[in-house]
């Protein structure tokens, strides 16, 4: 691990959770699973736990709405229960692009997660179509045979094999390296337009789906209305704009040009 | 930090600075940054303090007017005033142009602001257009409120919110990290023409007018002249060489060609 | 070498080997060597000894056919004979990309087979023709003359000088650091068709009966029927969905494309 | 610098030398500086004293005129003289292509030199040129107006600012870095044809004919006949192919297409 590229910030006096559940949703295909995770965060009212920065992220700052910089950052947060398990809510602006990065990323999450006594981790992600899919289907893969067992229903399907490539990025490798520490971990996966600039709101509508089918949240599906979706837009413009960015090889600012996301 | 990937040379003895300001202007979009640091040094007769050569940095020297090879180099020059705050100026040959090397080259130059107790950050940048301006326009954004109100006036709007993307490289990286170091930082970007052969002299002309209403430098703006912009192309040719040099996979030198570049 | 980035597993007590003989065979040209020595690992029962993962792998999982997910892993296993030497066995999904990579890996597996006190080393690869070969040929080199005159024979010529380019990867690595550790190392690579979607199924069996000549391992090269070949199909599925990840961006998962691998 | 990445193997006892001159020449535009080099080594039957190997070299091995691989290298072999300094010269099959590996291997190139007490560094390159020269012209460059004065002569002409653009490489950065520990070091660099399969023959005879008028080490520049040119010409298509090796994504060798070199 390069210890000095990765930044953990706590915010406030750590709580002591409850054997909590872990859920991964990152920018990727679709963007389904940082959809998901960003209105959850929202609506359990989910506190900040921490603030990851990193030199592998990409060496710029966004102009927010009050005309000041924000560096691009990963973040944690926490929602208690007493009925039910609590649980950690990973999101964030960007996801690290490269092999190395990726997995220091991944180790560095499960050494927080392994902090909080993680009871099972959830990854979120998308399966990219060609085209848009009408009813995004949910299938699911993990590291153990008891959890895919557990997730598996009539709303999220298990016969991945032979349906995906393999499964890049966090929400992958989490599974993979959560095996090695003895913590199980599922992966929820969504079907949804593979086109970079698309919003697979559909697809993150039937993550949500599933996980409130599991844990009753009592989180509200209707509320994904155009509303939350201009306000999930523009999260989205500024991971597309820090992605974009690597093309560019000058630094300083681009004027921005209209562009228009496609929304499903 | 790799620690042996940077090298800082100090200039003979470290002066006693009073809360000094640092002004940032490196090569980017345009170079309006860099044209107008490299003219407050030359008008303010700025002594050097110090000068950093990296291994990542290109891998290349360059021939002086002198016949003498030249590493590339960053270097940050000062001035002492009697009855205003000290200045530091940070200009030089390049950036880093990697992540890692971008962030790393950020916290390292913060570190040197931080020992000459820093009293705040100005970086100058572009904002890249697709055809160039007829009267560019001085935009400021930072990382707090109050520091953003102190610069923004008649000369400087700071409605950047959704007018630009991300500020890639040091000149926003700075204002990030500042932040996290509790240091206000501020950045002001000029319009210019995005393509990579202009010299924005007037965008840098119109940075330069913003500083001297806020500092009263007493700089002539009007010595921006044929003669200075000559300079400054010789100057430029070098960054460009170095950047370019990319492309080449061959060690050894190459004959140059006739190349114009686009003033304005 | 950056020991952070590597992590090898012992699966079980280590055995006592008998100055084994170690045989690599990784993906790569026409990927005869994974080939011969996934059959190999089968045909000799051969028990595994070492799972090695990397952070400089691709950072992703597969979903094996138990719809359960698996990082890439490269494998060590072992066979021990009672009237004659013992083997060693290096196969995997994948083999790294980058020059470091590929050093530090290669020096890695060299400490590894130094401890079990190896003989010799044998790595397995291809020559990439530009169409398919109808009887591939078999050539050896290798880093001391003594090993290579004891590998050639009327099934394999050493006139190698001239026929080939430099031969990249860890099946040449092995054998220029072998040198270094005065350990004797020799290559047999076998002719076989250079294009990517290939499975140099013959070049394999032609590497194979070379080593059945010299070894007896009793190995039916019979076997290597059209049900054997469906399952490296399978196998090699895997490696070449692990490499053209790399082109993709976007973290998450990909819906399967029908492929066709020409086999031969 | 990354210590592990390189190795320096010392060959015999190390001699005592007087104030040695330093002399490089490594792969590079039209190869000047490496057929000079190589011709010198052989002309003064030079000794070896370090050959040196990096994880930043191409990962291969190339099968030698005795079907034996040998990893790529790059060495320094000595001379030593009675009434002259002794000569130190630096050549090879490769030179590190990165940024960081490039400034790392000048930093290491100078630790030995220094080590044996260095009186002054000549590098040998080519000036790239869009067409064959008739008659290369040689050009110097340097880290002190001293050591550039003592070169040019009315075979060297020292008017290079302005003819060529950044010096890339070893043969720029050893000047650059050597200005840093106060060692004098000069450039001597010939047209050359710029295409990547030509062998600079005339511009290396170039380069020679001015250290011989130099320092007189009655080396016979007409041995640089066909005889010699066609043992240059296999030496240099080891290089090639290693670099070439670059383009190709699949571990393993690839047959020998008839390529034809350039020669001039």
């Amino acid at each position: 691990m390069r210890e000095n590229y990765w930044k953990v910030t706590q915010s406030g006096k750590a709580p002591k959770l409850n054997k909590p559940i872990f859920i991964e949703g990152l920018p990727g295909i679709g963007n389904v699973g940082k959809i998901a995770v960003d209105f959850l965060i929202d609506e359990l009212k989910a506190k900040k736990l921490f603030e990851i920065t990193s030199y592998t992220f990409p060496h710029s700052v966004f102009v927010n709405e009050d005309n000041l910089v924000e560096l691009p950052v990963v973040e944690i947060f926490y929602r208690q229960f007493k009925n039910k398990s609590d649980v950690l809510l990973l999101g964030g602006d960007v996801q690290p692009i490269d092999e190395v990065s990726s997995y220091e990323f991944s180790d560095k999450i499960l050494d927080l997660a392994q902090k909080q006594n993680v009871r099972e981790i959830i990854t979120l992600g998308g399966i990219g179509l060609s085209e848009i899919p009408k009813k995004p289907k949910v299938y699911c893969t993990g590291n153990s045979k008891k959890i895919v067992d557990a997730y598996k229903n009539d709303l999220v399907s298990n016969n991945l094999y032979g349906v995906v490539g393999p499964i890049v990025g966090v929400s992958g490798l989490l599974l993979g390296l959560a095996s090695k520490r003895n913590i199980n971990a599922v992966s929820l996966l969504a079907e949804t337009y593979g086109h970079p600039m698309y919003l697979g709101i559909k697809g993150a509508k039937e993550l949500l789906r599933v996980l409130e089918s599991k844990f009753n949240y009592g989180i509200d599906l209707k509320k994904m209305s155009k509303e939350i979706i201009q306000v999930e837009n523009e999260l989205l413009k500024k991971t597309k704009e820090w992605l974009s960015e690597h093309v560019s090889s000058q630094a300083g600012a681009t004027a921005k040009k209209q562009d228009t996301n496609y929304i499903g």
